[in-house]
């Protein structure tokens, strides 16, 4: 058979093209433009059993060529590592990085969510920001304590909190300022890594930051505590005291092992659903106070301006969101036919309760598949059957969760949170939490970009 | 404070120690030996708000040491890789590799299960067993024949199966062989690693193998269909087709990244809950069959003698098991207190419904907490409180599952299954599927031991 096209996680070059699956089948329409009910896929013998489909006919083509043997085929592997690496063949499945040169600024590393699948993030791929590099915090010499307004302040070794009961859980994290691009009055274009790729979802496993507390005790007159990191720029900020004792964690392992160093490496406070520059790294310091610390963080950077004159501050939740990861911009459909639309929502609320998805820019929308487990405030993967007829088709994924939230549009969003005046540089953050619907355009070649309908 | 100990997941030494939590607590007694109700930990305010427990008194102890300011606390830190890496400081968290010099033979590496925390294991660890050494399998070159009894045989690159829908499923893979150092007449000492180390749990998105038998169609009298992996061995095995279009899977992506190189890249089998060496890797031939191959591997290697003389053979689902991580060998009670016992079961046939723990050898046992969420044939991580009060304690794990199977006493293994004559070298593997409740002795000093009981 042809070799045009590589699968997208495997890619070598910057445009992509993922084939149809078969064409000419029979399955039910939903909604506009060829979108097809969820379990068209699922139906056994309704879509994919068409004789005649393309794909089928291409694949029936190659049968002449015989299995070869590759050298892998002949011949011993290599060594099996202590640590498993990547294939060399996946080198393209990886995180980006703003500042290559670890020139002294904020370095965003960015999680390719276009070329992966499912609902975890692989710890190697999580998206990390660091303030000043990535540190080697020793966990033998780290300490966190807990003070102020508590009854015995006190001091955590890694070592002391493994003799508490821990917890697990599955939780994205998301940058403030992840989608920030899409303020821009144009739409600008980029890969979903480099629109969206500074959130990620892992299980995160420790102590529950309320057991530390039941052993400080609280004194009177505490509503908050500030929590810093242990690194050199020793982040501060506020959080209100209630979400210590609602699903707050000191976490130690991230997917099972201990904590990647751009991710807390030893211990890291969790708040499932907050923004995650809250969620602070190598924490070293909770303080129990009366008041918020007004610092720079919760002060400045992560303040929404409105259209008002005025702005958001002390924003924390991360709202309901979703965003397709394909077909998205830097594939290429290079034929009509049958396409699965696959993507990713999360509510910083709670669970996901439905996904809708249109193929003709909002008119109409038909309901994706949610992929088990659907879990509270973590990624739920969904997808769509979709019949492309080779026309123009502007494609997009709106979210729901259990507390009855919706995503907005971006009309919506817009007319409540503002936009940019002119076209930002990409890397540009002016502006935080964005979680509008958000489009792609495809063209009659099966070009896709990112469009605002 | 004092620096007696490390965390699990950081240590340098072979024998570790872990302090208990709070004593002298009031909290709710289940079985013998101490054990506790599994919301114990969970009841605010009832285990661990002791003002008088031995651990907040060291910690008020370590009041007076001040925040020391290390290296990272005052300068930046390094480059942000584009994949992360574990921090040196958990250099320790790895596999173990049973042929470190890539001699011409079978290669396993094992999974850290007692450094680990959750439910998901990471893919560096997952664990891995070649035939060969690992593979460099390039997609682009690499294909799958789907031929034998089908309508139309049909040749798949990596880039042809991402055209199709994909479903994703957190599943166990293990090795036939995982635990056979416990058919030993006498119990062999070792970490969780060493003894129950080739067994993992990942999350895979890949394309039913239902869809692909859609396309190629079945022939009459199709009965079994046989898989041959890519890579120099060309290890073939026959599975019964029915488990085709149950919930095998041709999987691509791993944790949500393409399969690591020792995992299968660029696709393999999962075949939920049959033991491992089914689930062919590096797959390039799926051959439908109106009878098995009766391959090596099924006829001879992975069938299990019995003491009747005759063997089991096609015995493909690993049956209900747990283990404990914690405590468990290597690791050193330091004195009586509060510990939490944690430990992983599955099943091969189902959801785990419940685990019981034992402390004074199987007499009484006690419920465990079960994470969520419990999938089907996935792991779940149980966790249960207990009070040890410094004398000598066995304590067990036994795992059921929803379809109402219980993990066997080792008696009654051993009755149905016989066990080896000999104490084996722990790498000899002569026996499989070994799923006994195990346990963990632990004496007066704290010291911890594989024992029978």
């Amino acid at each position: 058979m042809t070799k045009t096209m590589a699968p997208s996680n495997m890619l070598l070059t910057e445009t992509r093209s993922r084939e149809p699956a078969v064409e000419g089948v029979d399955a039910h329409p939903v909604a506009g433009n060829g979108l097809l009910h969820r379990r068209s896929f699922l139906s056994k013998g309704l879509v994919l059993a068409g004789t005649s489909s393309a794909l089928a006919a291409g694949l029936r083509a190659a049968r002449a060529a015989p299995l070869t043997d590759p050298p892998w085929a002949l011949q011993s592997g290599d060594r099996m590592p202590a640590y498993q690496q990547p294939s060399k063949y996946a080198a393209k499945v990886v995180r980006t990085n703003a500042n290559p040169d670890n020139l002294p600024k904020v370095t965003q590393t960015r999680t390719p969510h276009h070329l992966m699948e499912g609902q975890v993030t692989p710890n190697g791929l999580h998206f990390s920001i660091c303030h000043a590099g990535v540190p080697e915090v020793d966990p033998d010499v780290h300490r966190l304590v807990i003070h102020g307004l508590v009854k015995r302040p006190l001091m955590f070794a890694a070592a002391d909190l493994c003799r508490y009961p821990m917890v697990s859980r599955l939780a994205f994290i998301e940058c403030g300022g992840n989608s920030a691009p899409l303020f821009s009055p144009e739409p600008v274009q980029g890969t979903v890594q480099d629109l969206h790729g500074l959130v990620s979802c892992a299980e995160w496993t420790g102590v529950k930051l309320s057991t530390l507390l039941e052993e400080t005790g609280v004194a009177a007159g505490a509503t908050w505590f500030v929590a810093e990191g242990g690194d050199a720029p020793h982040i501060d900020r506020s959080v209100p005291l209630a979400k210590a004792f609602d699903d707050a964690l000191i976490a130690l392992y991230q997917n099972g092992e201990p904590l990647m160093p751009g991710n807390g490496f030893p211990m890291r406070l969790v708040l499932p659903g907050f923004e995650g520059n809250m969620q602070t790294k190598y924490i070293r310091r909770i303080e129990l106070t009366s008041e918020p610390a007004m610092s720079y963080y919760e002060s400045q950077v992560y303040t929404a301006p409105l259209p008002s004159g005025r702005a958001l501050q002390f924003y924390f939740v991360c709202d309901v969101k979703s965003f397709i990861t394909f077909p998205s911009y830097g594939f290429k459909l290079p034929r009509p036919g049958l396409y699965e639309i696959s993507g990713l929502a999360y509510s910083g609320e709670g669970r996901i309760s439905k996904v809708l998805v249109s193929a003709d820019g909002g008119k109409s929308w038909g309901e994706a598949a949610l992929q088990d487990p659907v879990m509270s405030k973590a990624f739920t993967r969904f997808r769509m059957p979709w019949r492309w007829n080779g026309g123009p088709a502007i494609i997009q994924s709106r979210a729901y969760d259990e507390r009855g939230n919706s995503q907005p549009t971006r009309s919506e969003f817009v007319a409540a949170r503002g936009q940019y005046e002119k076209v930002p540089d990409i890397k540009a953050f002016q502006n935080h939490h964005f979680n509008a619907v958000m489009s792609w355009g495809i063209d009659s070649n099966g070009e896709i970009k990112h469009v605002y309908a």
